[in-house]
Formats: C-alpha cells, structure tokens, sequence
C-alpha cells in the first residue's frame, strides 16, 4: 500500500476526532449528546489510555498467578495499586477462599515405540492439565489407545482400555466460524477425559491441545476440579505432537508413552477479588459492574486471557474518572480472582451481592481476548436486548456491530441467578485460541490499539446504561 | 477463560458447517442456494485453504521483491507456478517496464551533540525513503531543523531550512478510527518532504515514520518518483528515535544529523504481472478481476504488504475451481507488479483492458492487509452499491458487515477511468501499519485463520457478482 487507500468504510470515519496535540483529556460537558460523549470516550482510551501499560506491568510483576500462588498476591496487590492511583471513590479487597493446585517441576513426556528392532524414542512437550493428579516419582509408561470421541472410548471398554494411557484426538474443527463454538465441541475432552477414562481402568490420558493452530506448545486448562475430578494423571500435547502420534499409531506402531508429573494439590488459600468503584450520583446503591480475571494458567503470563479483560475493565471506569462523567449509578470494575479452576472469586462477589441486597443494573465482563471489538453479547429480557440494540448507530462508527449472540462470563454468570442482565465484549476471535492457556500467551501477541479499542467499547456502554437504564 | 463462553454472537452461528473430517472439498450443487454455497466457500477456504503456505513459499523464496529486483523475477515464476499448478483454464505473464531503485549497502545515522563540552553520538536507526537519492560517499552531516506541518516549514523559508536536515515529526494520529485516515494525514511529509525542503536549500530531510506504533524500526515508502522527486536525500526514523530527537531539540540541544546512504536509480527493468483466469460460461468476455501487487518494499518480506492480497485473490479463484463452480463470467487474479514506486503494472493492465476492449463488471483490489475482514469499500454507482449491499445477510455470518466506505485499490485504479465499479477489501486495521513497510512485516506476522477468512470473503463476493451482476 503506497500512498492514499481510498477512503474505505467511511462508518468508522464519522467518529469525531479532537485534537490530540497535548494528550489533554477532552472532558465531558453537561451538554454533550452521545455520540460526542462515545467520541470523547474513545478520544481518551486512544490518545491516552492506559490499558496497555498497567497489563505489561501485571505481566511483568505477576506473570505467574494461578489462584494461590505468591504471584495472585502480588497481582492483587498490584492491581489494587493502579485503582488506587486511579482515585476511584472506593478501592477494597473482597476476600475468598481459592483451590491452589501447583505444576511442580516442568513435566515430560516421550514417545517409545520399535523402529524394526530398534527402540525409538520421541520427546513429547506436555504439560499437567490444571488439577490433575501427578505420575508417581519414577514417571508412568504405558501403551497408548487413540479415541477421537466419548463413543469409541465407550465401544473400547475396559477390554481396550485397562492399563493404557488413553490419547483424546479431537481435533478443532477449522470451519466453525465462531472459534469458541469450536472451543466448546473440544474442551470436554480435556475437561471430563480423565474421569471417563479412569472407570475403564485407564492409567492416565493425553488430550490433543484444544486450538486450531498447529504448534509445538501444549494447552492447559482445567479438567473437572469438583467431586468428580480426574483421579489419574491428565496431561496434554501439543496439535503438531498429536498428528505424530496419531500418524505412528494409523501406520501400526504401538507406543508407548511416558509421562513424569509431580503437580500436586495444596491446601485452599486465602485470596481476593480487587475491586474499584465510582459512586452513584442518584442511585449509588444500584451497580454496573464490569470486570475480567486476574487468575491466570501458569505457562505464559496470562496477557490475553485474562490480564486483558481486567486492565479493560480497570480503564473502562478510569475514563470516566478522568473525563468527569459523574455517573447516576455506581461504576465498578473487579478483578476477579479463580476463573481458571474454581470460580471462587465470581461466587465470593455474588454472594455479597445477594447479602448486601445490591441490585445490579448490568454485569459485562471481557474474557474473550483484547482484540479487535466486534460487539457484546447479551443475556437478557428482550425488552432489554432491544434497548442496548437501539444504540447499535452511536457505536457502528467504532467497528461495533455485533449484538445478536448470549453473553456472559464465567465471573459475572452467579450473578444470573439473581436476575442481573449480562452482556460479554465479543472480540474479534481468529487468534484467540493461538495463545489461550500457553507459554505464548504474552505481551507481545496484545496489540495496543486493539485492547483499547475494547476498553473505550465498555466504558461507552456502560456510559449508555448508566445514562438510560435497562 | 475456563471452559465454556456462552454462545456469544449468534449471526456468526448460523453459518453451515459440513465435515471436515476428511478435508475433502466440498463441492457445489447446481440446485445450492447462494447461502449455501457461501458457506461451502468458508468452508474450503478454512479446511484446505493454499493462501498461507503460498504466502509463506513466497516469503521464502522472494523475500526481497522490489520491482526491478532479481527478487521480483523470481516472485513472478513462483505465483505462475502456484497458478499453473490451479489448473486455471489460463496462466499468463503480462509485460510491463518498472522503475528500478535499489537500497544499497545498510544507511548509517547519527545524532551529533554536545552534552556541556563532551560530544555525544547517538546511532539512529534509518532507512532510505524508496526512490530517495544518496548522500556523498562520505555522508551528509548537517544540522537539524524540526517542523511538524509544511505551513511551518515555510515560515521558516530559506533563513531557517539552508543548509540544514529538515526534520518533519508530524505525529499519526491515534484518535483517528481508521488508521488508513490517520496514515493519509500523515504520508504527504513522506511522499513531498524532500521536494518541498530543498526549495528553501535544505540538504536532506528526516521524515518521521508514517505509524501509530511507537517502535524502534523505521518505515520506509515512496517519496514522489515522477519528475518532481526530490533531489536531496530522504530518510525515514523510527518513532523513538524521533521522539528522542523531538525531545534534545525540546530541551535547547541543536544536534547534527549524520547521514549515509548509497541507494540509486538504475535503468528501467523489464517486468510482469501475473494473471489467471477460469474462463465464464456464458460471457467469457466479460472479467471480474480481484488482485493485490507482487512487489514489496525490501526491508521486511512484505508478507501483509502485499503478499497477502496476492495470495488471497488466487486462493479466490482456486475455490472456484477447486468446488467445480462454473462461472458465467471470465473470473481473473492478478498479483500486479510496482504498486509501490511506480504503479506501472496496473496501468499496463488497464492498458490492455482498453486495447482489447475487455469489459470488466467489476475490479477488486486486497491491499489492506490480511486481517480479519469487515467488510468491503465500494466505489461505484448508487444501484451498483445498493445491489451489494443487498447481499449483506449472506455475509454477515462471516463478520462482514461494513459497506460505506469507498473503495479500490492503486493496481486497480486505472480502470475506473474506463468506468469499472471498484471494490477494495476492507480488513480489520488496527495492526496493519504497526508492520507496513518495515522490516517486521514478516511471516510471523501474519494470522493463517485471518488471511483466509479474507479470501473467503472475495470469494463470496466474486461468486454474487458473478451470479447477479451488478
């Protein structure tokens, strides 16, 4: 592209642009219709927006942070810094207790299988499923039987199953347009493949990394952390290790895996859910509330999932802060902490809720990612989805199209049951799972713009809900 | 996020999902209605999609690919080759004549001043703009004037600019939705820098990199390449290094810039644009054509720009033929050579369009990036522009949702003086000049899932146009 593009998708350049020259905040003026107020929103998280920042630094000082680790507290701690900073009305700390399950000393895994009459071995990346049990201290050999469904485990049996490793190869299926639908065909493998497994005998499973990509890291994530959970070891394998093993096994090799894990469970921990709020002007008692997870998988630092929703949602109040939108409800942000392997922080603050009898107008969360906003999705009265869809021409501008799905987030769903109207930030999907619960999921695979993007979506929402209810 | 995101996002839902189990191509039914074959187009494009590893084959083996190059030639044998191996009823070369500027031995820069009595040297990393002329073998030292606008340049006039580097640190500016609006503000002290400079005697010109990406490489791009190119050398900095130079200057600092480049002008090289094209059925005289330009700027393997649109408008095409869809008109991709310093492949196309009094129904050009697509850019007639639009429900599953803006692209521009509708791609933007001329416009850059899911999209455009008219 060389010099001028014509001057395509003219919706997003409707927006208005003030100044940015000195970076000044545009303040907001009793008189400001909506769309200068979005404009001014945008103008802000754009020019000024801090979002990007305050996530390099949680994943520099916290990159490790799952639920009862000493990096959770020193992201608690940190996060409850910056709303500090923020001069929100009221930053606190809402204490719950969280499972603490650790990885131990990094895994490994390999491969053994006859080459003629000669042994081969094929180093595998593995890591520990989030709460599975470790291999005893010497590792854990044993032949390998591949399904692909819960149906050919069933048809195996005990009789094909007993005393193997059972390898889950389902793969991500390519063509589902939503990502996360294809998320959702896949993750019961990982999610309940050990506990089905394990009632045929098996001696432990590996499960084909839930993602689309074909890579060379493995995918963590939780199996089933309830009664039911998994009571052998559960690992996973990257795509590009899964399509070797699969490969060996369709031209007969029989395998062997080997697999070595002291991941273990410690007891419960005291931890918290950090909280920031702007009071109501007219109804303080009634709350929008807005957050993300502070918990992260242990193998990158967390950036995408969900370092991203938090520091959004952190934003999302700052700007109103600091353009002096003096809100009729109060605005809160949280960071809830144990979305990973538990929901102990979602439960903590709805259970307050419920206790303090606080009615919430809206809960939003942002856990799909900070990439390119595409809309939200919503989970409410028709009534009320007809109300955040009669919006739809003050955010188009903005590349914000998207209402027709449900929404929610792990966090915010205890809070359906008491009725509260919830709205997810639906992103852009295509890279999502690339990242999502890897070593890759970094600083350097968050795009600023696109994170802020997503942070000046929220507020201008919240701004519209505030303004005129639901 | 743990393990399940509600359903968000519905419309993009609804899209049909055949198998892939066997990645056999699923192929087009005379009696499939257009959603279903839509959806037999995504479903191609994201189980067996090529536009990747040709991109990446292409990455490979013409890195460097500035028109006139050996780079060049060899680009122009591999997409013939990727398009023979199609089995498109026809493959061709097209001759064009291109300007050929080479770079040269790396540039040096170097800021020169006095920190008290010491001299201090700060190594500035810098890039010739494309088509810019040398310093003296020796280089260019000179001191530093900064302007931000050209009005202040010429309050400067010739007092203030002789015998000095004419800095121009116009910043992109962030607060713009689109950042191909922000870019256009922006690229004028990039393209007229040096012609406007050296009126008033100025030796050289430093011109700020044209992103929002606040980065330590610099982008290159074309100064004017007709007759009114500038005379005195022309180099791009990163912006942190012309934020620290902003900023000594700021501070009373009157630095020196120390300047080497041995970039040239070298006779014009024979080159070509590479066609194919499935033959209509009906009107076989009658062309849709969808393009993107062959030729890269040398610093990175212009993998976004624009070997992607390159490899998206064959990919198009390859699902036609690859699902046995039979066009009724002639359908034609075109990697276009010189879009970056000459435009010479495009005219020449459109040349050869009039003098064979070809008629094209319609030229669309992906030049933006291979990003998650929104929609397309439309510049034509109102019934035209309302006959697309009217296809927007058969899009929308996919995420393309955005026709207002205008449209069309530098390869395909000069065919709309013969009154041919024109159409660019229009990606998701936030990313694109983080890369754009620059040395991390790169492979790794670039999301396999994005890239096809744009092509799907041309896809789906060609098959309506093709099918309705327009």
């Amino acid at each position: 592209m060389r010099k001028f593009f014509f001057s395509a998708a003219a919706v997003t350049c409707v927006a208005f642009i003030f100044s940015f020259t000195d970076n000044a905040p545009v303040k907001v003026n009793p008189g400001d219709n909506d769309s200068t107020v979005v404009a001014k929103i945008y103008n802000e998280a754009l020019a000024n927006g801090q979002a990007y920042d305050v996530l390099s630094g949680l994943c520099q000082k916290a990159p490790k942070r799952l639920s009862g680790s000493p990096g959770a507290a020193v992201a608690v701690n940190y996060m409850k810094g910056v709303m500090d900073s923020y001069g929100f009305d009221k930053v606190w700390l809402q204490p719950c207790t969280v499972p603490h399950w650790v990885r131990g000393n990094p895994e490994s895994g390999k491969l053994i299988f006859m080459t003629g009459t000669k042994k081969t071995q094929h180093t595998v990346n593995v890591c520990a499923l989030g709460g599975s049990q470790p291999t005893p201290d010497k590792g854990l050999q044993a032949e390998v039987v591949e399904v692909t469904t819960f149906a050919q485990l069933d048809s195996l049996g005990e009789a094909g199953v007993k005393g193997k490793f059972v390898f889950y190869n389902h793969k991500f299926n390519p063509t589902t347009i939503s990502t996360f639908s294809a998320y959702g065909e896949d993750v019961q493998y990982r999610w309940q493949g050990a506990t089905s497994a394990e009632k045929y005998g098996a001696v432990g499973v590996i499960v084909r990394s839930v993602t689309a990509s074909i890579d060379t890291c493995p995918h963590t994530g939780a199996e089933r952390s309830d009664s039911l959970a998994g009571k052998i070891p559960a690992c996973a394998i990257s795509t590009v290790d899964a399509d070797y093993l699969d490969d060996q096994i369709r031209h007969g090799v029989r395998p062997e895996f080997f697999l070595k894990m002291n991941c273990q469970w410690l007891p419960d921990e005291h931890s918290f859910n950090v909280i920031g709020e702007l009071l109501g002007s007219e109804h303080p008692e009634q709350v929008i509330v807005v957050g993300g997870h502070l918990d992260a998988w242990d193998l990158g630092t967390g950036a995408q999932d969900d370092g991203a929703g938090c520091v959004q949602s952190i934003e999302a109040v700052r700007i109103f802060k600091t353009l002096g939108i003096r809100p009729k409800h109060t605005i809160r942000c949280v960071c809830f902490m144990n979305e990973e392997n538990g929901g102990k922080g979602g439960k903590a603050y709805a259970d307050s809720a419920a206790i303090k009898k606080e009615k919430h107008i809206a809960a939003i969360e942002s856990d799909a990612g900070g990439f390119s906003p595409r809309g939200f999705g919503l989970s409410m009265s028709q009534d009320q989805r007809r109300e955040i869809e009669g919006w739809k021409p003050l955010l188009l501008p903005y590349g914000i199209y998207d209402f027709s799905g449900e929404g929610g987030g792990s966090d915010i769903d205890p809070l359906q049951k008491q009725g509260v109207p919830m709205i997810g930030l639906w992103p852009d999907n295509a890279r999502y799972f690339d990242y999502h619960h890897t070593e890759i999921d970094i600083m350097k695979n968050v795009n600023k713009r696109e994170l802020l993007m997503g942070a000046a979506a929220m507020s201008s929402l919240i701004y519209l809900i505030d303004k005129y209810g639901l």
